[in-house]
């Protein structure tokens, strides 16, 4: 079977753990967001891509999701001592992948050709693209600070700001990267990961072509809210800003229209008949994934889910 | 006493070390060769100014006069996993140094200026001035590859090229960097280090309105040749090469004219007399710093030695 899923950090990598994990013969090709990179230090940091690229080649931290495991800070503090900024934590062997990066797109290569070199030396079996090789930035309006990088928001001020909206800067020049527009043409299903849908997953839609070669596709999307809180991370409190109750309902009407089912939790079931009634297959199970087994279990589930409506 | 010293790296951070513990009343500062400085992985690396202030701050490792002590190597490993280079040896600690210099060169702030934060910061009560805020490029001209950069004759190439000469691209350009001049005219005396005379002295000695206002001034020399041979680097392999016998005399001819003295091991005393004949003084003693206490046994002889010959 051939899927793709639309990913953006933490929340996604624990899927894509659990679909990798799945199933040997499973060909998965990753599209990820790259809304979230940004220049730091000289370094052009690309957290969502590092992420997906670290846990497919085993060298992610279980126990933060993001960054390398058996991480040492030596650098960051450092870095510190002289006066530096610390707060974007860039452990030492993660800031090889910033530093080569960088060189490498400072000479004219591409950021999906630089990821292909990366993994392929990490001997990464799927395929990771960027959704652009072209940068986009996500933008978060806030009422206390008028409109901020994405970084600013989410790492530096830790989430608190109030959101008024969003806008990712760039993306009308933005192409599909290499392979992103061929490998959804090809693919059985597509997986939209349990990823923020505000800042993860509609920068990755609203790349030029991506959405209409999305719709002739069968969409499944897994809830990154379970039982009106998100599982990580500011999605719910996004929503409730916004003015919109945050619950797997919610994440359902994000996708209307574009998904043909979604995976909720089976603490979530009351809500099943409301996706219904929106023309959305509903199926539930264990979403929270806290041990590999969770992970693993939810990619089988889904790669079933997927086999049921494809059918 | 107010001392300012002329220095290189290794080498000329022991007798640095040993100057700054020899008086706690010592009034030092350090006049370093950026000629070695390079762009490598995007960053601006200046070795010979890190070796000086690592060394002053007691943050150098002892054991290879260069880099960090209790450095870990996390950030070179992964990079040559990533097809990274790795001839330049970074450690994780030390990239600190070199990603916030950077940054703040590009910034458009002086070396000078980011030096001296640093140095605050670390707590070296000495100052430590690059002889230029401009750059300038010790170029290598050799018989096996005509022209190359210093650090790939030096690091990559482990200084195995045939030397032919030597030039300082950019030197014409360079003004001294503020307050090496006005150092120089407030000092007692200079001390040149047991530095490489060609590519770390030469470098600072040929910058601009440097070498008249060292003319006014009394001078001692450190050899780093002993026996006919380096205490660690290519010197005498460098005068060899350039058809000049390598000994303490040859470093005495090639500041001939500059100094009033010079200090040589114990083992060259039967070349006083040729030192003598030159017009320089000659001190004798034990210049092969090994331990600190080498390298402060020194230090104190230097002083006594300069307070000899200002009277």
């Amino acid at each position: 079977m051939k899927i793709v899923a639309l990913a953006g950090g933490v929340g996604g990598a624990k899927l894509i753990f659990g679909l990798a994990r799945a199933s040997d013969t499973l060909d998965l090709t990753v599209i990820v967001n790259t809304g979230d990179d940004f220049d730091h230090l000289g370094m052009r940091i690309c957290p969502d891509i590092d992420t997906i690229c670290y846990t497919l080649a085993g060298l992610a931290n279980p126990d933060t999701g993001w960054g390398r495991v058996d991480e040492s800070w030596n650098f960051i503090t450092e870095l510190k001592a002289i006066g530096g900024e610390d707060w974007f934590r860039l452990g030492d062997k993660d800031l090889a992948t910033h530093v080569e990066r960088t060189k490498r797109l400072n000479e004219g290569q591409t950021l999906s050709k630089i990821i292909k070199d990366f993994c392929d030396l990490w001997n990464v079996k799927h395929l990771v693209l960027p959704m652009s090789d072209q940068e986009v930035a996500t933008i978060v309006s806030t009422l206390e600070y008028g409109e901020i990088p994405f970084q600013d928001y989410f790492v530096k001020k830790k989430c608190e700001p109030t959101i008024k909206s969003f806008r990712f800067a760039g993306i009308n020049n933005a192409d599909p990267a290499p392979g992103v527009i061929d490998s959804i043409e090809q693919a059985d299903a597509i997986v939209i990961c349990p990823s923020n849908p505000w800042v993860s997953i509609d920068p990755i839609i609203n790349i030029a072509n991506i959405l209409p070669s999305l719709r002739q596709k069968t969409i499944i999307a897994i809830s990154p809210i379970v039982g009106g809180k998100s599982i990580k991370g500011p999605a719910a409190k996004m929503y409730s800003e916004l003015g919109i109750q945050p619950s797997a309902f919610a994440i359902a009407k994000h996708y209307q229209n574009l998904i043909k089912a979604i995976v909720i939790d089976d603490q979530d079931i009351s809500l099943k008949k409301d996706m219904t009634n929106l023309g959305i297959i509903p199926f539930n199970t264990n979403i929270v994934m806290k041990t590999p087994e969770d992970k693993i279990n939810l990619g089988k589930d889904v790669l079933n889910y997927i086999d049921r409506i494809i059918r």
